[in-house]
């Protein structure tokens, strides 16, 4: 018997700012599972601003999304009708199928996960990729030591959060930009952070000497723009970037950093880097992950928004700047 | 009794584009040398791009220049009169004491060469700090291995030539551009360099395109501004760039890279260096430089500027894009 699922399908590629017009909200019928395969119900699907670059039909590290397929990406959800018997009933499991409600998958496109040490909507963000972008990018891309002063743009984002609190937990400084009151709030008051700014107030220079009169030794970077060329200024000598992402020209282009040859006078590091070149690293990220969550040294910052159908909305905000999501943004689909 | 020399001194700080207002030639005597000092008459002085970030009263890597005094940098000469018996009268020295024809030093400010190993000139080139700032930045900084793709900005300077020569000896294909008919000639004809292009002909990415149709594994750049970013566009993923000068910006700003992004999505390592730095590594370039200078696979290739008093002009035209100077520029003062 067939079972229902509605799905979100990019229908249109953008030119600069997406609009709600690039996205179809459709309803079909699954098949019921082959030998080997399962029938999943999705709980929480992932919404992420390295999505905004695979609306482009131009070969970046991952390939464009398909035009009329359903937008994949990260998906936590439960095994409901089983025709394979190592994923009975009940697992809860981990995919890349992306937006929609359920579907079926053979059985070794999925990582069971287990909902009894986090919720489910953990493994898409502390204890998924999005954790793991922060601790490569922290550790592996950075070299962080302890003690050292690290400045994090998108402070309060998904990743940004988690870095804050990795730097925090390794006895470093940490300043962070956001872009919002709530979200300074958020960062100065839940997580703790030493130094933060909101990146529209004033020169972010002036908050980096502010905040760090003696320089900064790890830049981890998720925005670009203004806030690279002000930490370019404000590195310490064999200072190291985690170059992460540069959301501030997603939409429209922004000019370079005029100020890059200081990563010759500094000996600057500057490294880009994509979360799944590292995936065999991530039982040791767990092992550091899972206890901090559960000693509750490590928060899981979400904001939840319910219904598949407010995805693309919740997905077009989170690339404004100003927009109002605190830590990881997941859909509640079921 | 007295030895008189000639000095040329930093007489105020260029705003833009210095001129030779900025300099002044002086004669004054010298007195004669006390106990554990040496007078020595220099041969050769060096002249370095690096020069024009010292002409500013700014904080960099190595401290500005002084007003009134005389520039500082690399200078060869030999002892003509000692008070110090580990440096008897005929010994070539090595010094950082700049445009000056002769100077009284402590020994231990002075480093012995062997001339008869190479022409004096060379420990200003190919086995001096320039030398030494081509092998740092393609093999500590840039990694490179044997067989790669390398694209060198300013291939035909002092520095740059000697990469070109390095990554050939290693077996890798080479690209470099120039600024003039004369270099791009010399490139390709005598250091066989395998894609040669005046970067004002055209765009270069075009050039890095039909150079290197499979992209670019490691970057030495001496120039920055638009070379930097056509590079950034053509870099295979893991690619390595060391940053070692950026010369398109020194008298004026230029725009920086609008594309750096591209290091996230080619997790790109971009890193600048000071060959100071990396001083203690000299015996071991040097293990290579010197038999591969003697054998003729490795061409010290310089310009010639005779007399203290042409230094200021020489210097001046080394900034100037199509400038007439191929490979290391040297000032011979007696």
């Amino acid at each position: 018997m067939g079972y229902k699922s509605r799905e979100i399908r990019l229908v249109s590629r953008p030119k600069g700012e997406p609009g709600t017009e690039c996205f179809d909200l459709i309803e079909k019928e699954l098949p019921d599972p082959q030998a080997g395969q399962v029938l999943v119900r999705n709980q929480f699907i992932s919404v992420d601003p390295y999505m905004r670059g695979r609306m482009n039909d131009v070969k970046s590290y991952v390939p464009p999304f398909q035009l009329n397929e359903a937008m994949t990406g990260g998906a936590v959800g439960t095994v409901i009708k089983s025709a394979e018997p190592t994923l009975p009933e009940g697992t809860a499991v981990l995919s890349m199928y992306g937006w929609r409600e359920a579907y079926v998958s053979p059985a070794n496109g999925l990582q069971v996960v287990d909902g009894t040490k986090a919720p489910l909507s953990a493994y898409l963000g502390v204890l998924g990729v999005t954790g793991m972008t922060a601790w490569v990018g922290l550790f592996g891309i950075a070299s962080l030591r302890d003690g050292e002063t690290v400045f994090v743009s998108g402070g309060a984002g998904a990743v940004g959060s988690i870095v804050c609190q990795l730097a925090r937990m390794h006895g470093c400084k940490v300043l962070a930009s956001a872009g919002s009151a709530d979200k300074v709030s958020f960062l100065k008051d839940q997580l703790k952070v030493d130094y933060v700014f909101d990146y529209r107030d004033g020169e972010p220079l002036d908050h980096l000497k502010a905040g760090a009169p003696d320089g900064i030794d790890v830049f981890f970077d998720n925005i670009g723009g203004p806030q690279l060329e002000a930490a370019l200024w404000h590195m310490r000598n064999f200072g190291r970037m985690a170059l992460c992402g540069a959301i501030a020209g997603y939409n429209t282009p922004v000019p370079g950093p005029r100020n890059l040859a200081m990563a010759i006078a500094r000996r600057l590091t500057l490294r880009g880097f994509i979360v799944s070149d590292h995936y065999s690293e991530l039982p040791t990220f767990l092992k550091e992950a899972v206890p901090a969550l559960q000693q509750g040294k490590l928060l899981n910052q979400e904001t939840v928004v319910n219904g598949l159908e407010n995805a693309p909305t919740a997905f077009l905000g989170l690339l404004k700047p100003g927009d109002a999501h605190i830590g990881k943004l997941v859909i509640k689909v079921s």
